[in-house]
């Protein structure tokens, strides 16, 4: 949106971040843009169903980024790891199950 | 069409909407705000499980506002359409129904 | 399965519960072999990516027949226990909304 | 952990699948008896919000055992995949995205 600087955070270059990162800023800021949607709609008193509507098609459009996100993370992070540090995978993997246990509510 | 007062903030006010209206509008403010955290994280490249993480308690957070216009309306029109309105009232159930099968993202 | 009769689906009776009870323990008995399915396949050691898809579909049968019989609920239970009770459907909205909350994982 | 033969689904088995198999199916025999719980109060009319919640706990404890199944493929197929053959690892990896997104019902 703004100027944005990305140090790249591991030596060569963000693995794969880069690649689907204006993909996830896009559908970022349309998330926002709905969220504030959905805070008008309750402001203006909106019939609640159609508010409904909205927060399942936000949380929908959320979900989606986060699978991006896992995905880049498996493909570059923990490939990468699992080639070069099997200790460090093995965090790395614990580290990913843990997420997927809060993606999945359990 | 009962007796429910509720003070409105915006001249008549849906019934029962208003009660809670302050609550939601103060939950989703602050979703707002985590919303443009995740679209800043992944612009400053920041680590993707930290903004997975981020991503999960916002969803989180939505479906928390969500349950509560749910609550409000099943306790209101819901409510207020099955005494007064047996044919009104089923497709007010209808609805309903549609609404949670979309929440529940079956 | 057993011996279950289903009265008339709209005066006596458990309301509505009967109306949709052979579709949905039709669904049950479909998920119940289907369960078996998964533990068979994970006993064979079947790749499990297949395995997770079989997880994925009983997942969603369920919440369905779920989905189902808040249906049902909602339309009688609630409906009645609104138009005889007011206090008791007070108490009925509580535990709808508790049962909801945990159908959303929240 | 290093060299992986994933041809006969019987007696070598595959790489850490033996090693949490005996725990999935545990797991998933006790899902198999609440899965016949649920039908059975369905059958016998029981009051809906407890078979909801009973639902509730058997799909959560269904997607827990996917969680466990997925963080095994991931460890042994994708990370042996990911050492031995990058192209297959390629293929490995869409397929487990292709799996997530069942999972989180995208």
């Amino acid at each position: 949106m703004t100027t944005v600087h990305h140090h790249a955070p591991r030596e060569p270059a963000p693995p794969g971040y880069t690649s689907h990162k204006p993909d996830h800023l896009d559908r970022l800021h349309k998330i926002e843009g709905r969220t504030r949607g959905v805070t008008r709609m309750v402001a203006d008193d909106r019939y609640r169903i159609d508010v409904l509507t909205q927060i399942s098609a936000v949380t929908h459009a959320l979900q989606q980024v986060a699978l991006g996100l896992l995905d880049d993370h498996i493909r570059h992070c923990i490939t990468t790891a699992t080639r070069a540090d099997p200790v460090h995978a093995e965090e790395k993997l614990d580290e990913l199950t843990l997420a997927l246990h809060r993606m999945l509510r359990l």
